[in-house]
């Protein structure tokens, strides 16, 4: 029965969410979803995702059905964790950095936005999230017309890339990672917060081998780190069709079984 | 008919809505809610409430039912207007105080905030709202434990006081006006921008009366403005059920009919 295979299902194949699975943002093609179910008859299955979790479950099926359709759910790049349902963990940047260094930080971000001058200026600078502090020097709550403004001023006058090299100056050696994170804000988080924060994780779980698919495998790419570690066997994939086709191969499923 | 009764209506009832239709923040209760549509065959109802339009539609229905039980609904103070469930509109804070202003107060705020030392400090520092500008030294995303630890603080060292009083003495004679918003953040809204904004539209309606009900109509109070201005007839209550009383002596609605 479906029980008694499932219980032997040693192999994780672990999905990159968007471009891996879906296309950026949006949701799952329903015929992935019932080819990953299938899939799911031979070897256990996981998502390690940049969004939150509420972002994820919307992507990939209705409510919360994606802590039952998938064995792992790593959300917030593994930051947060489900497992069989279940959530299991959840990492802090204020444990980790400790409230010295993250106010530090904070304090230094608004004193250098309090000096930069833009057409304009909203609100939502700083945004806390579990695994990184997010810094957006025209404030997340611009329009998409003031969004775009700002993008075009930032690609002549580097804003956001001349913040992160003051920041990287003050806070050199001090254990802090940076990263652009869409066109109006960049993401501070811990060194080694990356994807591979989930491997911790799986490590624990006696898993025969850990299989992880990614459209951003490339140095520099958000998949880069958890591709290239020696605790998975990495694929590199352009497509959630890409990795429908692949997966087909590797576990010899025939197209027309879904 | 309904309608035909419904067209002689040409008195409004307007109710603040915390603490005059409902607990603060919480649900009207479904008694008082049905005596309210009773108590609309006999005259216009509308309601001004501080929060924004999501918030108050949660509180006072199910999804968007609140701009079909009311003639008039008001939020943000009634810096965001729905008439015959219909949006009809909205006001900016950035129109009114333009841009370089706006900057020049959101500037001073993050530097003032970048200097401030706290046990913990979280993030969305500044919050852009239609009518108001809100501050919070800590962040609005901490979590009610460090809410109530920075409002233990603050009561000691008067953070936002001092905070208000440095903002006053910065921008005094620009037209600006602060309020406390709970216990982690101030308000800044420009001068006139409190529930009296409603009032401008309604007085192109063509009313024979303005009854407005409110719970905070001392000096000082979220009511005072609206409740003393000529153009309103002004009723103090002290809890939704006080509200419904009034209503039914004023109205002469019998207890049982609902
Ligand atoms: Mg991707
Ligand atoms: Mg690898
Ligand atoms: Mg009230
Ligand atoms: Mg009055």
């Amino acid at each position: 029965g479906a029980a008694a295979s499932r219980s032997g299902r040693n192999v994780l194949c672990l999905f990159d969410v968007d471009g891996t699975l879906t296309p950026a943002r949006q949701k799952i093609d329903p015929e992935l979803d019932r080819f990953l179910q299938s899939l799911r008859k031979k070897v256990k299955i996981g998502v390690v995702g940049g969004s939150d979790y509420s972002k994820i479950a919307e992507q990939l099926g209705d409510g919360d059905e994606v802590i039952r359709k998938y064995d792992y759910v790593f959300a917030e790049n593994g930051t947060v964790q489900y497992k069989d349902g279940k959530l299991i963990s959840k990492q802090a940047i204020q444990n980790r950095l400790g409230e010295e260094l993250l106010q530090d930080l904070i304090n230094f971000c608004l004193r250098y936005m309090g000096l930069i001058k833009l057409p304009k200026k909203r609100g939502t600078f700083i945004e806390f999230r579990n695994g990184t502090i997010n810094i957006s020097p025209i404030g997340r709550s611009c329009t998409q017309e003031e969004r775009i403004e700002f993008s075009e001023i930032d690609k002549k006058e580097k804003i956001r890339e001349k913040f992160v090299e003051a920041l990287q100056k003050e806070f050199a050696g001090k254990g802090l990672q940076f990263t652009r994170g869409g066109v109006i804000s960049f993401d501070v988080f811990p060194e080694g917060w990356d994807k591979r924060l989930c491997l911790d994780v799986l490590e624990q779980e006696g898993l025969d081998a850990i299989y992880f698919f990614g459209n951003e495998t490339s140095p520099g790419g958000n998949d880069y780190e958890i591709f290239s570690d020696p605790r998975t066997i990495g694929f590199a994939v352009c497509s959630p069709s890409d990795t429908a086709q692949l997966c087909r191969e590797l576990f010899n499923i025939p197209a027309d079984e879904s």
